[in-house]
């Protein structure tokens, strides 16, 4: 077992090392279908980390973005009617072809969306980014480590459970991730962008677990690291854009910090 | 009078001073029905002051966020159809147990808009926050202090006007506000986000005279230190967000400047 | 020949160098129908810039909005379909009295987008900024100098065509403008507060094709000149802003580059 993990903890730093400038060669399309708060901010950090983001919700349109995507991000915020539409549509035009991230927002306050959401997870998302009260809500069982597992194998998908520490599991294999700051739960739509770059970083990687243990693991670190030089939340805010673009691989292979 | 004068200034600073400590504490839920600009800066600057904030305006779910939500503001910016729809059912869910903000942002651009914001007055808001031209629209006399005050009499309701200095009143007690700085106005969303603010100061104050004057000075003088350390509007953005984040009761205190 | 060119140079720069100067003096409102990725930061632009904008896209009141509007922009990112019936009730509004900027986002990434912007193109708009993706599309020719030149002509409008160097003309008359910064490409929005910088522009200029090579000269050397100070996308997105807020003539006239 320790082989295993002393394999899996360097593959993973190793990965989201060379992630940014995978990603910026790349330069891949992401359509996100996302909350009105968290859409600029969303396509922000995506620019900052070298994707090309797109966002329209209209249904009429929604086929032909989805059409020219590399990568698709699902997010339940602000569900209105017209997303709802626009997602039955999108995860069409996707088919098999395009790995989806699935971030089910807010789940434990609106039963409709709770059921939508349980609606879309027989979709077959590639991964699915939450936090305990939504892992909560949609396994119907206090969410812990080993509920997230569960809740990954029995769906056939990736869990990154966030919190103090985040978990990124597809039921057999684990990482726990321990970069981050506190702050970033005071910026709104943080977690929506990290779900985002998820997405982006399925485009560039096949092994879904790993692309998902890499990308989390960039995105905490660059949020650690603009706070750091960061007064507040508002300065955190742009910090964190300024980081994605200019992070280097030798920056995450010092700081990263992953545990099996 | 100038002993109740004499009052009444001590108190909103104390109770002022006090308030960002006491909304970190409790972490209210803010839901804010807000218009597309105004969305993600709100939330952030809720989430700088220590509140939850969420900001659909679905119908389907509204009325769950509302149940599960400590304060609400309703600001009538971007007046789509659904967000006319949600507002009502907002409105039932809220019942009299959420006291709630109205923001009637350019009412006096749009006469349809004008009408619906009336009809809302009649629900009873706990405060209306407008500036002049809004004032003028809705009382149908040019806006003043004596307007404002009778205004908030016959409406039964508190009325903060803001400009260069901010009037409280609920047609009795009255305090004129001075923190602030012009550079706010150079902001988009910097009313609203205010408007926000004052709802989450309801959650923890009762008094919604006292709430109101307190949570409007506090954000003034956010508004105004932060403006003292910005390049321009697009810094003041963000340091704003910083200093609500950090904001001491003895800032508070040595700076605020209330006059009754 | 080149009389002309060296007439022409120095009355755009002269021109752009009085720009921010007349905006502010006229504080004239402008209207944008653009998506919901951009409004915030494209309001927060206009601010900036010394004009007050308005962003609703309600079918209802938009009418009002833009009969109170000194300038409009349509743009038609996150084209739904309150923005197609908005668009067209505020084109019926401004008639031919208001100048009216055409931004076509990512028509070449959508078919019923594409065609409804060829039917606005009909409904001749001042001004069109666009990028060659998009004048590819819409043109159905590779987009090059000639091609702006031509579309300008054939449809009786001023091009902006938007790039490394961008080129603006009505067909007869065309300038080169080099200021600008790749790293404005990061920032989403930044095109389309551009374009909305441009309606403001058409409010104190009638010369259509002056005023945008004008507004396109300041802020492409806003964004350049921020860029100078800012560590990455983050902080260039309000470092703009507090350039736009604080440029002076001679900022202008000293760092404009224009060709002819």
């Amino acid at each position: 077992m320790s082989e295993v993990v002393s394999d899996v903890v360097p593959k993973v730093v190793e990965r989201a090392a060379a992630l940014l400038r995978q990603i910026r060669a790349r330069n891949p399309r992401v359509h996100c279908i996302t909350n009105t708060v968290a859409q600029a901010f969303t396509a922000n950090a995506l620019l900052a980390a070298g994707a090309t983001p797109s966002v329209t919700t209209s249904p009429e349109e929604i086929g032909g973005f989805v059409a020219g995507a590399d990568g698709l991000l699902v997010n339940l915020g602000t569900l209105d009617r017209e997303r709802r539409e626009a997602i039955g549509i999108a995860l069409d035009a996707a088919g098999s072809r395009l790995p989806w991230v699935l971030d089910p927002v807010f789940v434990e306050r609106s039963p409709p969306r709770l059921e939508f959401a349980r609606s879309l997870i027989a979709r077959s998302p590639a991964v699915i980014r939450l936090n305990a009260a939504e892992l909560t809500a949609l396994s119907g069982e206090k969410a812990s480590v080993e509920c997230a597992r569960s809740f990954a194998s029995r769906n056939g998908t990736i869990v990154a459970l966030t919190g103090e520490v985040d978990v990124v599991t597809d039921g057999s294999r684990l990482v726990n991730l321990h970069n981050g700051d506190a702050l970033m739960s005071k910026v709104t739509a943080m977690g929506c962008a990290g779900s985002a770059f998820v997405a982006s970083a399925l485009v560039v990687e096949r092994d879904r677990w790993l692309a998902t243990a890499a990308a989390m693991t960039v995105f905490g670190l660059a949020g650690e690291l603009a706070a750091e030089s960061s007064d507040g939340p508002g300065s955190l805010a742009f910090a964190i854009l300024d980081t994605l673009h200019g992070m280097t691989p030798d920056t995450v292979v010092e700081d990263a910090w992953v545990e099996a």
